[in-house]
């Protein structure tokens, strides 16, 4: 357990945050699911307030926080950008239609105790990095917390209930073999956030991590060299292949879920016509029951929602290696652990 | 008063309960109204969530629901399918904007403590029974209550505030003489539901129940042989007319409202302009003063919103018999007792 | 402080309050500042509703109202008209879109403690004073108090905000000169409400206020007179000048806001092409470091979201004289104060 107070810090990813203090926070959520499961009082957070900025659609996210922060004692509050005045960068504002960030996180400073974010794919006019620099420059004017709901780079509340449920199925995650596979779907509108954080959540904790993808799908190299460094700073190890069925092979974890083709050095945005292509070329990149065989009787995880049929057949998401509801449960609880410990 | 414990029960049409049960819940209502009018404190709900998903408009329901589980403690989530995934039955899917209704039933079961939906007309496609299909497809996969808020079959919380107000202005209902008539409106968008679950309900109490309504407006048989059978295991009786004065004759309660045309044997949807045809060849189905004056000074009801000048003059609906903002009303002590006994 | 219980009172204008009345309500909401500052327990209004029903745009007043309503130990309700059938006036209704507000007004009476409205502008086609009455409709027809979040003609909690962070700033109010001022923006859709209520609000206190605006940007006359008569009730002077310069000269607090140019004689709506001219004409009403040093170190106020390099220069709002985020801050002070007495 870390020994540093995590009062007021941002969450915008888990690599600015150590392996200590991430145990913390995942010490706190299991503390609070218990006292949640035992009917034990446990409001931490009495008369604080969380707002919500959803410029995506959440279903999981949003009420995950908000039953979250309701059972600490406090109130979420969710607002869409088109009801408040839309929070944007110098430069792109519009006179009576948007607010600048600035104003928007100083304002909201005076009134409650986090900033929560989520903002990507077509907000962002899918340029790879501009969510994250809202949701910064947000965290740079605010005097309260602020927390990533899901940007274009990061979704580190979802790999925090990630990691939460792989403590719950397999114990001890040392030299656990977690493959983080792409799989395909109907829509390329994917960002790269959740295969990205949970690649970076496993390699805190000492697991043999395997990233597949069909060539072209590439994940930012800042996070794959974070991730590479870090197995070495904390044991476990790290590969790239281009094969399912080989990632599948004697894996304890498969996290199959689809991801887009999109540059991550700022040359572009995202090409749809282009990413389609490489998509359809990718159809068999899908989790079936004879994949789940290679594996070493692994469990089965996504973020949700699942495009079935595609990214997985009903058999498999509906099948008894399947953790995706607890997976998705542990938002909650994940969360809940987060906020007690940073509002 | 059922000696039944009904937590965990869903609540999706009165047909599903019996008399000494929806007794149960009008008397928690009954009960909770006094303590909340005496300021005695009734936190029954601490601390537990109600999700409500509306596909379709709401004021009365909305807000009865959302004070209801905040007096009680608790706390609700107003969700509308475009914020959220859009759930969607296996078939209807498209990816990266609907999500299956087993899988966002099974994540609210992870996070909160029941599920009321609102769905039915355009949001339906107007295929009668398919929105009552979709909750019942939420109730197979939640392992927690699903409550109906309205669907294209019934609506019962509403049905439990309308007896809430008979029983309040009129005492006891058996031997009553209860009217439910159509009623005239500039618009054809109107469902089944209210009609439906008010002659249900009142054929649980031993009154005299006439449907009144010109040819070609006929409800569900199924809904009509449940009332028949029913008045003749509780009491009462139960007849059709087509003529407006004739059923307002002698009656102690009327409640005329507009309801469209449309296939119930799944033959095809509702067919606008065939509806409109009949609503115009039958705009003398307005409640006036006049024809208050055939009943025993009956009691005037009303789902609300009520369109004035065409369903009812201003004279009736803002006159001494009219019920309708006690009867709007009950439906938060109605819903109160409901919660209270099942989440 | 006044002696009147404000309990049941509703909140469309200062006009309708007198200072003594205006005081308690400043006092309880410095009060309630304090308290919360400290960590005092101050819930107040345990178990109580507001609804808000927001035609338009809101960040500030949406979120004061609903953390205001939480730390009070209530509820807030956030509607809006889509969501629910619009409330509309007599002769503005459509069958299955609207609800008479007289119903809307009875039914939310019938389940919680207060209503709370905001429309003004494109809502109520610029016909200048249309949103007033709207809210005057439901003050009529509702048992519980209506609060003015923002219409056409008032924003008198703005006002309280705007009063309490000059309290705070300056001490005793009297003697001190105070500038209302015009300034440019990019957008014609600017209601007259806050500079309106601003010298209403001023003018209680006994301060010498100065409302300046280029020729052709008249506030309403009825408000003209009602400050003039207001200033030799209570002490201080009034006077309208059209020079931005002359007007901050010697001031102690500039408030330098956009507004439209619109008829405010029922003679039609507003033009928007011919208040884009008049705004275009007069660009060098911008309030920048140069102008600031005419005052007497004025501070600076705008109730936001300002129009930055239009309305004012970054160095101005964000430089060592503005007091805009305390001022905004202080609108969940104010507002608290107001609803601990009213509802």
């Amino acid at each position: 357990m870390a020994s540093t107070d995590l009062r007021g810090r941002d969450f915008i990813t888990l690599m600015e945050f150590d392996r200590e203090e991430i145990e913390t926070i995942l010490d706190t959520a299991f503390d609070l699911k218990r006292k949640l499961i035992r009917g034990e009082p446990h409001k931490l957070l009495d008369g604080k307030t969380l707002f919500m900025l959803f410029y995506n659609t959440s279903l999981r996210t949003r009420n995950s926080f908000e039953v979250g922060m309701q059972q600490l004692g406090g109130h979420a509050i969710f607002l869409q950008p088109g009801a408040v005045y839309t929070p944007a960068l110098p430069g792109e504002e519009i006179a009576y239609t948007t607010e600048r960030v600035s104003d928007v996180a100083r304002v909201l400073s005076e009134m409650g105790h986090g900033i929560a974010i989520r903002i990507y794919g077509a907000k962002t006019g899918w340029m790879y990095g501009k969510g994250n620099l809202l949701i910064r420059e947000f965290a740079r004017w605010a005097r309260i917390p602020v927390i990533n709901m899901e940007d274009d780079m990061y979704h580190p509340c979802q790999a925090l209930a990630d990691l939460m449920v792989m403590i719950e199925k397999l114990g001890e995650l040392r030299g656990k073999k977690f493959v983080m596979s792409w799989a395909y779907s109907g829509s390329v509108e994917k960002p790269l956030a959740v295969p990205q954080s949970a690649i970076i959540a496993a390699s805190f904790f000492g697991m043999d991590i395997t990233l597949a993808h069909p060539k072209g799908f590439d994940l930012d190299p800042n996070v794959l060299n974070f991730v590479e460094k870090n197995v070495k700073r904390y044991g476990g190890s790290f590969r790239v292949v281009h094969d399912m069925d080989e990632a599948f092979k004697d894996a304890d974890v498969v996290y199959p879920k689809s991801w887009t083709v999109q540059p991550t050095d700022g040359s572009g945005p995202m090409d749809p016509e282009k990413a389609k292509e490489l998509f359809e070329a990718n159809k068999h990149w899908i989790t079936t029951k004879e994949k789940m065989e290679l594996t070493n009787g692994a469990i089965y995880m996504h973020c949700l929602p699942a495009d079935r049929g595609m990214e997985v057949t009903d058999e498999v998401i509906d099948g008894p290696n399947s953790v995706v509801f607890e997976e998705a449960g542990n938002r909650l609880h994940a969360q809940k652990g987060l906020l007690a410990l940073i509002l």
